[in-house]
C-alpha cells in the first residue's frame, strides 16, 4: 500500500480541529472585512525571480521550486511564495493603474518554506495579513487603525488577556543620530534586546565592542529604562529633551496614534508603550508592535508596522505601507500545546436530524429544509441504520443540537435533545416552535 | 525591472472582480456548509506516488512537481494535487479509524495541472467539492441530498435558469448485459455520444466497427430514443421490459432519488433524466447528473456522481461515495466572457465614510465603529485630503453607501449618500439613525 500519512512538516487536522480551525480562520478574516478591507487571491506560484528580488539568502535556501515537464521552460523558474508581502508588491506594482489608494488588502492563504520540521513550525502555513499602501504617503492614523483591526480581532477571538505593545522605528534612528552613534542601529538594538538575558556588565561589554563610548551608553540606558503608562512614557520621551527631527517625528507619531486608538475603541488596558520591542524586519520604518497573550508563554502572536518602501524592487513608484501578519497555523498548533483547543464538535453541523424509522425519513428531510432555510447547518442521516447505530452517529458527531423524528401513535413528532450540563435533555416541540427550542 | 506580470495560465483578478469572486464563492460555501459538510484542508503538496496512483498517463503529464534543495531527498517526490479527489481518498484512508461515516467533507481550494493555457482552462484554479462516503455501503438517498445541493447552489447564485441532467449508469451497464454487447462500455458510450453531432448512418457505421450486430443496436437505439418528463422517462425505462437485475436496479434508483429530491424541494422544473448524458470518469458506477445554464452556450458547470471505490489504491476498506464538483475558476472566466459578472463595487466594505475636515476625523471614527457594531464593512478615510480627492477616492472605489461627516453650523452632522437610479439622494441622519437609513 501507499504512504498515505501527510509529508513532514504539514498540518493535516482531523475535522473536529479543522471545525475549529476554521471558526478561529472565520473571525480573523469577518473582522477583517468589518473593516473594509478588500480580499486579494494572487497565485501560489510566481517567478522566482520575483520571489529572489526581495527573499535575502536564508529565505532564498527555503524556496520550493515548481516544475512541469511539458511547460516549464527553464528549470526552477517557478515557485511556491514564502509570504504574502511580496506577492502584494508584485500585484501592487502590475496593477498600480487599476488601484485607489489608500488600497486596502486582505490576503489569507498558505505560505510554504522549506524549513527544518519543528513543533508548531510548518512548512506549508496560514498567513492572515493586512496591509494599507499609500501612494507616495500614507497618514499615521491608518497605522492607529491597524492596531484597532489587532484589538477587535483579539478581543473576538477571547483567547483571554492580550496586550499589544506598541513602538517606533523613528525613536532609534532619531536617538542614534543625536548620540552620534555609527555603529548599525539593528545591530545594537539586537544586543539592547537581549538586556532582559544577560548582565548589565555583558550588555556593556557588547556595546563598547561595537564601537559606542560612555556617554552613548548612558544615552541608550537612560532611553530604555523610560517604561509605565503610555502618558508616562511619553512623558519620559519628551523629557529627555532629545532635540532631533526624527526623535520627535517618532514621539508625534506615538502621542497621535496612541490617541487615535482610543478613539477606535481599543481599551487602555489592551496596550502599551514598550521600547523593548524591535521588529526583527529592516524594513520597517516607523510604528512597530506585536502582541503578547499574557500568561501563555508565548511569544508575539501577532505583528507588524510601518514601512517606507512596498515595492522597490518592482516599482518606480513610492508606496509607503502598514500592515499586520498573524501566523494562523503555528498559532493554532501553539494553542492546541496550550490546551485551550476544543476539538469536541466533529462536524460543521449544528443540527443533526435522525428519523427513528424509515417511514419518518421523508418528514425528517422536511424538517431539515424548513431549518437550513432559517441559517442552521442541518445534517439529516439517511441511511437505514437501527436506532442504535443511528445514535451512534450522533454520539461520535457530537453536535450541538440533536432532532428526533418519531411516529408516536400514529402521529410523526420531533423531539429535540440538547446536552445541558452533560445531562441529555428531550423537549417534543412543534414544526412551527422547532426553531426557537434550538435557540435555547 | 523585475517582470510582475501574473504567470501565464495563472489568473489574478482586479479588486472589482475579486469581491465579485468572492461573493460566488462564498454562496457555494454557504450552501455546503447549511447541508452539514464539514470542511477539510488538506496540504496542497502530496507525495508524488500517491498522485500517481490514481492520475493515468494523461494527469501524469500535467503533474507540478516541488522541490527545495535543502529538504527533498529525492528529486521529484512531492508534487502539487491535481484534483480534491486524491487528498480525500489518501485522507480517508489515512485517518479512517477517526472518522464517522457516512463521512461528509467540503473542500474547496486550488488545484494545479500543466496544461496547455488556453481561455478559461487555467493551470492554478478552484475546485469547490462535497462529497458523502460510505463505510460498506451508502444510500441512494444521498444521491437525492447531493442533486439537491446543487439545485440550492445555483438557485443562490441566480445565474438564470439551470436544469440538473440526471443519468445512472447502471442502465447501460445492465443493458450491454442484456443485449449481450461485448464492446467496451465506455467507448461504445463515446459513440453514443456523438449522436446529435454525427448522421444517424456515421453512428451505425461506427457501432458496427465495435463489433455490435443489428439486434444490439436496435437495442441501444430503442433506449436512447426515450425521452420526455421524468415521470415519461420511468414509464418508457419500464415499458422496455428488460430482464436484468442491473438495469432494474438503475430505473429502481433513479425512482427513489427524483421522488427524494422533490422532498429536499427540488422544482420539477429544475431537473429531468437524460439517458444521453454520461459523465467522462470511468469510476462513477450509480447516479450520474450534470448541471446546464439554460440559454448560456456553456456545457456543464457542476457534475458528479456515485462511485463504488474511493480508495481501492490506498486503503483495503471499501469506500463508496457520492460527489459533485464545480469547476469555480473556469465557470467565473466563462460568466465574465459573457457578460454577467458585475466587478463595479471596487471594494469590499459596504459604507465608506468621508470626514468633511480634520475636525471631523474623531466623530468620522466613532460613527465606523457603530456601524461595524452592527455588522457593517466600513472604509473610513483618514487621509487629510482636499474634499474633492476625497470624493474621487469614493467614486472610485463604488462603494453601496457613502456617509459624510461635516460641521453644519458648529454642529457635527451625519449625511447620507446613496445612488438611485444613478442619482445621488442625500440624507441628514442622527447617529441612532444611521442604521435604518443604510438599510433603505
Amino acid at each position: 500500500m501507499i504512504n498515505t500519512k501527510p509529508l513532514s512538516g504539514y498540518m493535516e487536522l482531523l475535522p473536529g480541529e479543522q471545525v475549529e480551525f476554521d471558526r478561529i480562520k472565520k473571525i480573523i478574516e469577518e473582522t477583517y472585512a468589518s473593516y473594509g478591507f478588500t480580499f486579494l487571491d494572487t497565485p501560489a506560484i510566481e517567478r522566482s525571480e520575483v520571489l529572489m528580488a526581495k527573499g535575502g539568502a536564508e529565505l532564498d535556501k527555503q524556496i520550493y521550486f515548481v516544475n512541469n515537464g511539458l511547460y516549464s521552460k527553464k528549470e526552477n523558474e517557478t515557485a511556491l511564495r514564502f509570504d504574502l508581502t511580496v506577492p502584494l508588491a508584485r500585484y501592487v506594482s502590475e496593477h498600480f493603474n487599476d488601484l485607489t489608494f489608500p488600497f486596502r488588502r486582505a490576503h489569507i492563504a498558505k505560505v510554504y518554506r522549506g524549513e527544518r520540521a519543528q513543533k508548531c513550525r510548518f512548512r506549508e502555513f496560514y498567513q492572515c495579513d493586512i496591509d494599507i499602501i499609500g501612494r507616495d504617503s500614507l497618514s499615521v492614523n491608518y497605522d492607529a487603525e491597524m492596531i484597532s483591526v489587532i484589538y477587535s480581532v483579539f478581543k473576538k477571538l477571547d483567547f483571554g488577556k492580550f496586550k499589544i505593545k506598541i513602538s517606533n522605528r523613528k525613536l532609534f534612528n532619531g536617538l542614534f543620530e543625536n548620540l552620534k552613534i555609527s555603529a548599525p542601529v539593528n545591530k545594537t538594538l539586537h544586543i539592547l534586546d537581549k538586556a532582559e538575558k544577560i548582565s548589565s556588565e555583558e550588555l556593556e561589554k557588547e556595546l563598547v565592542e561595537l564601537g559606542l563610548n560612555n556617554s552613548q551608553i548612558a544615552g541608550l540606558k537612560k532611553f530604555s529604562a523610560i517604561e509605565g503608562s503610555v502618558s508616562e512614557v511619553l512623558d519620559g520621551l519628551n523629557a529627555l529633551g532629545i532635540e532631533n527631527t526624527i526623535f520627535n517625528e517618532g514621539v508625534l507619531e506615538l502621542e497621535t496614534i496612541t490617541q487615535r486608538m482610543i478613539e477606535f475603541g481599543v481599551e487602555q488596558d489592551y496596550f502599551e508603550i514598550d521600547l523593548s520591542i524591535v521588529r526583527g524586519l529592516d524594513y520597517y520604518t516607523g510604528t512597530v508592535y506585536e502582541t503578547i497573550l499574557e500568561n501563555s508563554g508565548l511569544g508575539s502572536v501577532c505583528g507588524g508596522g510601518r514601512y517606507e518602501e512596498l515595492a522597490s524592487s518592482y516599482s518606480n513608484n513610492k508606496l509607503p505601507g502598514v500592515g499586520i501578519s498573524i501566523g494562523l497555523s503555528r498559532l493554532f498548533c501553539q494553542l492546541k500545546e496550550l490546551g485551550i483547543i476544543n476539538a469536541e464538535n466533529k462536524t460543521n453541523a449544528n443540527v443533526i436530524i435522525i428519523p427513528a424509522e424509515k417511514e419518518n425519513l421523508s418528514y425528517a428531510i422536511k424538517v431539515s429544509n424548513l431549518l437550513r432555510e432559517n441559517g442552521y447547518k442541518v445534517d439529516v442521516l439517511l441511511e437505514e441504520y437501527n436506532i442504535k447505530k443511528k445514535f451512534a452517529y450522533v454520539d461520535k458527531l457530537n453536535p450541538k443540537h440533536t432532532v428526533v423524528v418519531k411516529t408516536v401513535a400514529g402521529v410523526e413528532v420531533i423531539s429535540v435533545q440538547q446536552k445541558v450540563d452533560g445531562e441529555i435533555v428531550k423537549q417534543e416541540v412543534s414544526l412551527e416552535s422547532l426553531g426557537e427550542a434550538l435557540k435555547q
